[in-house]
């Protein structure tokens, strides 16, 4: 008998980053190991000793050191913790949160390591969720209207402000000498597999999504970005790597000193880098089309797939091979989901209210779950706008802002917290609709990510906001899981592992029996909800009622 | 030389009552007393031992016996803490919140008190924030509108739901048995003077500000109550008591079993009952028009008198001699403020925010405003609508509901309550806008009240808001000195108090030395602010969107 193969998935995270040590064979996660970024996510101050730099409203940046830091501790963690021999690990994989992106200089080393940059804002990891390049991506959408260049079809009309470009050219805008001092902007998940392996392979995932890339018809035409501003002109030459690579494929090997230092052996095959949301759709089982993904966690990613290109409204973009080789991969999102839950227990739950849930012996979170299960449609009498961190899908800006109607003097905290699960479940709902309005076929729900496992009200919400039926990822860790994955067709079946993703989705990827059915009493009257959902969407978020932008400007001038 | 004179004045709010003996030369309040009602505002069960009576939504109940006791309680407390002769009280006036009305048999008791009717809430004290009658306000408000009544006019354009005429109905047609046994439907404040004195004297201010009487056109005429409802037709005949007294008249003097019990003599002179909000206008040293007083409490009271009657959308009456003899007494309304931070604290403010207050040693409402007086207007980047409560003027709907808007993942609960705050006072500015357009001006504003004195942010927001200069009243207690000054006119100059209400206003009313002054800069960008605000107003307010009552309607089928 053979010995068992193992290969080791990494999720970077928003906060935290996850290693699965997983079964080849079956999929089965033998041991996980997690750690918290040391400086985690940097919205107020640069994490300097000496100095106290302030950083702008909309501003998210992180320390890529803190990357690495994961690589070292969580690998030998879950050796140990399974307790294999490590010449057994065949494959390692990772993925990552995206747009994420840094300046590194021409030996790969972030500027934000150099002592002359290190003080600077824009020399660090701009996190996805950074917004502050919106004025950016509104001056970059005006000019490719303008211009009528064909690639803003191919994502959904607009570029986000969380995209690459828009990003860049703040660096470039805001900090001259930085933008010049770089060698290459990389997306982190490319950065920390080229130090993982020593070559740069740029992966097709976030150069299409991300990097207004296609297969057809590669970055944009230089004069498009010299009309940005000239000195941009040459921006993909000078700044950006043009070779793409396919998800799956092996970058390389383990570099010898990295391989040392986490305790595997140096022929370890390590997969091109992968995108938290998209690694997840073949680790919930999903290869056909009319089959929604749903990542859900502090934001939720939607994807599916499909055998023909459709141009969707507000989709946050359609890549040929993006998700899975052989579709057209679609993929749209909500900005801030199980964020704006942890806002409002952070930010507005009070303390009765916990005092209460102490009592209980449950957590906050179990506690308003409870309450707001006790609650049918509508009955809390409010109805929110989930813009709490902008709007990415399907009105793509992050200037919008959340609303929350019908307070009154008697609305409790369980009313609330429902109304904020009801707000982004019509959200996605309004995603699914214009999916479908565009010829995209959606037929049933795929769900995974941190709000899945524990919520079944929110996941009853859902399924009865969207109509849909709702099953469940069996692991709770699909991100880590599908990074396996893909390291394990890195590896390729002659040593162990598979040779394509579909191999792999059959034999590792599981789901749960639970499957959520949607109730028809309910779905009945979230029908007449949304449509006011729907009518303040439109009304606050089309132009009809500007405020949201209007409070915005006169708050930015107090900066 | 003669011995002082003293008049007591109690002021009945909403959740407790208090006396003040009050120097009748120059109204130093020498002695106060409060007692919380023993039952406080009722509003989730009836206050029954053996049995468990709910409420519906917008139930607002009290009990009768409360006041009483407060009578009982609190003057023999003042007259033992001022330490003086009780020969020397020579006057005793009260106020009440208004419209707060209950049905009384035959012998003036409430029904409430008979063991057949106290299991039914119907029977009880319908305090003024009872808004169930909202129903019944619409209907009356279609039928009047349709008929083409001439009274509209005079309250805005609509009779509002806490009045008589809607509570009324709304007991005739819930629970006929209780209408039919009701001898007379009673103001709280006409019904305590009757308990004090033995006899019923109707006063001019409940009766022409919420019971649609005027001097020059009497009640609505028999055939509109008809058309409410058949038996409706001889409701004022038949339940109500026809003969108005003057506000300063003399109901009477003390009952001998009451003077005893409360330890005065029985020559006190009581006054005819009066209104929190009216008393307060010679209180705070107002006796000509275009200067506003504002009680600012749980909700705000906005009266100003004029030498005509015009005719303001959404005032909530005009009345002759309605607030001071020889005026027209206009009056208007926000129905929650006070009321809305308080909710505020109780049901948003986060536990962290509590404990920083008290690591600073700070109640969270100053913490509060401490953290909002660091912010400039619009430095939140939030806007709400204050409606927790429905809207009185301008717009008189209680089925309207509270909004907030800008939510960000970095809201704060300074800046939450700083736009709370904001948008009362942006209601008030309605208000005042909508005087000026009806040709009633308004140079200045004078304010009482519970929120004046300590919340200095709050002042000047509202200075800011509305770009007029405030002043203060130097009383924490107004509507009781209010009350006091009319127990003094009551006693007459003979007795030692005074023969006008114009005369103790020059003698016992004050003003503190803080003024509120607008400054440039605020005013500026609250303009801007404001615009926003009566843009949603507006919208939300006039029937373009009307989502806030669909969702009542939703809920309420929970009920």
């Amino acid at each position: 008998m053979l010995s068992k193969k193992y290969s080791i998935g990494i999720d970077f995270g928003t906060k935290s980053g996850r290693a699965v040590l997983v079964d080849v064979d079956n999929g089965k996660e033998v041991a996980t190991s997690v750690l918290e970024y040391p400086n985690g996510v940097i919205d107020e101050y640069l994490p300097l000793e000496k100095e106290r730099i302030k950083l702008g409203t909309d501003w998210a940046l992180q320390d890529p050191n803190d990357y690495l830091e994961v690589v070292y501790v969580t690998i030998p963690e879950v050796i140990q913790k399974a307790n294999i021999s490590p010449e057994n690990v065949i494959g390692l994989g990772i993925d990552f949160t995206a747009c994420t992106m840094l300046p590194v200089d021409q030996r790969g080393e972030p500027l934000s390591n150099k002592k002359s940059f290190k003080n600077r804002p824009n020399a660090w990891v701009k996190l996805w969720k950074h917004h502050a390049a919106q004025p950016y991506a509104n001056k970059l959408n005006e000019v490719a209207e303008k211009r009528g260049e064909k690639f803003l079809k191919r994502y959904g009309g607009k570029i986000s402000s969380e995209w690459l470009f828009p990003k860049i050219w703040q660096i470039l805008d805001e900090a001259p000498d930085i933008y010049k001092a770089t060698d290459r902007f990389m997306e982190a998940t490319d950065w920390v597999i080229m130090k993982l392996t020593g070559v740069e392979k740029r992966n097709i995932s976030t150069t299409g999504y991300k990097a207004i890339w296609s297969k057809d018809s590669g970055y944009p035409d230089k004069k498009f970005f010299k009309a940005l501003d000239p000195k941009l002109e040459n921006v993909v030459e000078e700044k950006l790597s043009t070779d793409i690579y396919e998800l799956g494929e092996k970058a390389g090997n383990l570099k010898e000193v990295i391989a040392k230092k986490v305790n595997l052996s140096s022929d370890v095959a390590v997969a091109v880098a992968n995108v938290d949301s998209f690694v997840s759709v073949p680790a919930v089982k999903v290869s056909k089309p009319s089959k929604m993904v749903m990542v859900m966690g502090t934001s939720i990613c939607h994807m599916v797939i499909d055998e023909k290109e459709k141009f969707v409204p507000g989709m946050t973009g359609v890549i040929k091979d993006g998700i899975l080789p052989g579709y057209y991969g679609y993929e749209a999102g909500q900005s801030a989901v199980g964020d704006i839950f942890e806002w409002y227990i952070n930010e507005g739950v009070p303390s009765y209210f916990k005092k209460e849930a102490k009592d209980n012996n449950m957590n906050v979170y179990d506690y308003l779950e409870k309450k707001a299960s006790k609650l049918g449609p509508g009955e809390s009498g409010l109805l929110a706008l989930d813009w709490w961190n902008g709007n990415r899908s399907v009105l793509v800006d992050a200037d919008l802002t959340g609303m929350i109607l019908g307070l009154h003097l008697n609305s409790k905290p369980g009313e609330i917290y429902r109304a904020l699960i009801e707000a982004t479940a019509f959200g996605t709902n309004k995603i699914i609709r214009t999916f479908e309005e565009s010829g995209v076929n959606i037929d049933e729900l795929y769900a995974c990510g941190g709000l899945v496992q524990k919520n079944e009200t929110l996941m009853q919400i859902y399924a009865d906001v969207t109509n849909k039926p709702i099953k469940i990822a069996a692991s709770q860790q699909t991100p880590a899981l599908g990074a396996a994955m893909h390291g394990a067709v890195a590896a390729g079946s002659k040593n162990g592992g598979y040779d394509d993703i579909h191999e792999a989705i059959y034999n590792m990827a599981h789901l749960k029996d639970k499957k959520y059915h949607p109730i028809p009493k309910n779905v009945k009257i979230y029908k007449k909800l949304y449509r006011e959902y729907e009518r303040l969407h439109d009304y606050f978020g089309l132009g009809e009622n500007d405020v949201m932008k209007k409070l915005k400007n006169i708050k930015q001038k107090y900066e």
